[in-house]
């Protein structure tokens, strides 16, 4: 293998976890990026890895992609954490999706019939059943699905320990912007410095409108998409109670909203997520915060008694079809890995060995082929 | 007169206010507090000066006492922001009072009812008047009450000022929070140090109970009453909007829930508060927060649009009947100025007037002898 100095623009999830594998093989890479494990959607995620809840209809190609990119998680959480030397959190313990009213239940059991038809692993159950799962439920829902195979890591461990990892493995980083990429290639940056790589990795997210020189390379439209997310603790006060409120994520339909709680081992739980078409907005809006928190405490009333820790919005990159580009741009030497949109903790690993791939110039999966840009 | 050597211990609206006015007066004052300005509930408050929608049936007593401290606001205000060279954001533009339900509009109506049996200002508005005057008000109101009398402070703007004025007039800080008061009289700070001035005013709060050498002195029990309070702000984004949403202050029953509104000058709202009986916790719960946004948008729903800026518990400081208490406790030299409850701004320059009083061994009045220590 010929080793080649990669230079990747962007320090989300996608650009970090690129970086950390071509690290491994023997590349000589670079992160340019504001604020590399800071940056774009990934900071504000809730680290759902969830092939089967995320499947959509008419969406199959990319329920397809979703469970190719599950199935490296396990390899790629024990090899991250055993280069980092620390947890990134990573949970199998499964989900449950709940329905709040009889509309909801007819919904999911919509859905449920569309994942049976596509070999999902997912089972309908009675609100009892549920509540033996998850305890914390309220008691006036009308069941759901379990979903085992939908599981979740820290995202905020993740990227700590993709940094460090990174730094471990020898991988360069630049604090800066790019504020365009030019024949050679070439990378631009906000401060007018010129840097010359052998190749470059577009991983910037919704930053990838803003970076000039691109009008010729074929890339697709890449917009933002809104999402606020909460996080909530149990209070330290003398009010603070002994088991933690859930163990297990837990997704519903309330009123037809789409909402999920997801549990971390320290006892808090992350709460999302609005999808809002609103443009490079990032403003926290209190109707949001309180659709979260009416939509959550429907399903999950002990919320309640939680502490309302942090209210973010992050912006999502999303394309045309919600689908990711992943590929050889028309720019010699410039390679794209973006639009990951709600799927981009899930996608990192096959990302990353995609990209691997397509710089070995080996064959990929007739998946990720699909994903060149056109 | 006599100039004597006054510490006050607190740092709140209270002691702050007496700490000016007794500087005003010839007096050599230090404030002891670990944070002037910032101390307790103040800070924390929303600045409404609203004797008449405080009104509670059964408070009679305290409701003169309301209409007494509004009367000093005006030439409070006028010489505050003169002496600190500042602007507190008074404002007297009035308060409208609304009903979600036809429930909230009987229990409003009882209210009014009671206001005017007091001699109170009130004027009873249709849905139509109300939306006149308040153009972000819900179409689907009952209606509700017009109260021209009750105005609004900014209370970060005032504790500034106050602060300002205090440093203008000679004021000393002691940030350090006392841990006990003595024979003398003496007090003891936490760091051990003993300081002797000539006369101690415990404007403390619910620190009060926190005092040590306080049990012959005949003082009231202090009890903190939690209250969560938001801030919304107009969001500078591409959805900025051009008009403040509020011009005047909103309260609102909303199924039996009491909800405010208070728009500052910069467009920003506070909205409060909840009421909770939870001991020394300010831990700020998913839940209060959710009743604050879903109360506050049942009456504004506009509210929705703006950004969440702030979240935020406090704790007032109560006594068993919800009154003050300023006067000499048993305590030689020792003064008290406490249990404002939800009353502490728009009291402040009252007990600040007592204060000077009862150093100065001039009367005061009746409403103000009521107050004193058992």
């Amino acid at each position: 293998m010929v080793r080649s100095c990669v230079h990747i623009v962007g320090g989300g999830v996608i650009g970090l976890a690129c970086a950390w594998e071509l690290s491994r093989n023997g590349h000589d890479v670079t992160v340019v990026a504001p604020s590399p494990g800071r940056d774009g959607a990934s900071w504000v995620a809730a680290g759902m890895l969830a092939p089967v809840t995320e499947a959509q209809f008419g969406e199959s190609a990319l329920t397809a992609l979703l469970l190719a990119g599950a199935r490296l998680w396990p390899g790629f959480a024990a090899a991250l954490e055993e280069a980092a030397q620390e947890s990134i959190g990573y949970d199998t313990t499964g989900t449950v999706t709940v329905a709040l009213d009889a509309s909801d239940r007819a919904s999911l059991d919509d859905l449920l019939a569309y994942q049976q038809s596509l070999g999902l692993e997912a089972t309908r159950c009675s609100a009892s059943e549920c509540r033996a799962l998850v305890p914390a439920l309220s008691p006036t829902l009308r069941g759901g699905i379990e979903v085992p195979g939908d599981h979740q890591v820290d995202n905020r461990a993740l990227l700590t320990a993709l940094g460090a990892a990174c730094r471990h493995g020898g991988v360069a980083f630049v604090e800066s912007s790019v504020s365009a990429v030019g024949a050679g290639p070439e990378l631009v940056l906000a401060d007018g410095r010129r840097l010359h790589p052998d190749h470059v990795v577009l991983a910037a997210g919704t930053g990838l409108p803003f970076i000039g020189g691109l009008e010729g390379a074929g890339l697709p439209e890449v917009r933002p998409v809104k999402g606020h997310i909460i996080r909530v603790r149990p209070p330290s006060g003398p009010h603070a109670g002994a088991a933690p409120l859930l163990t297990r994520t837990v997704r519903g339909l309330v009123h037809g909203h789409s909402v999920y709680l997801v549990p971390r081992r320290d006892g808090s739980v992350v709460v999302g997520a609005t999808v809002e078409e609103r443009g490079d907005d990032t403003a926290v809006l209190a109707g949001a915060v309180h659709e979260l928190l009416c939509d959550a405490r429907a399903i999950v009333p002990g919320l309640d008694e939680l502490e309302l820790s942090e209210v973010a919005a992050g912006l999502r990159p999303a394309t045309p079809d919600n689908t990711p580009r992943i590929g050889w741009t028309a720019l010699e030497g410039v390679m794209l890995a973006v639009g990951h949109f709600r799927n981009g903790i899930l996608l990192a690993p096959l990302t990353a060995a995609a990209v691997v791939d397509l710089l070995g110039e080996r064959p990929v999966a007739p998946v990720i082929e699909a994903l060149a840009p056109a």
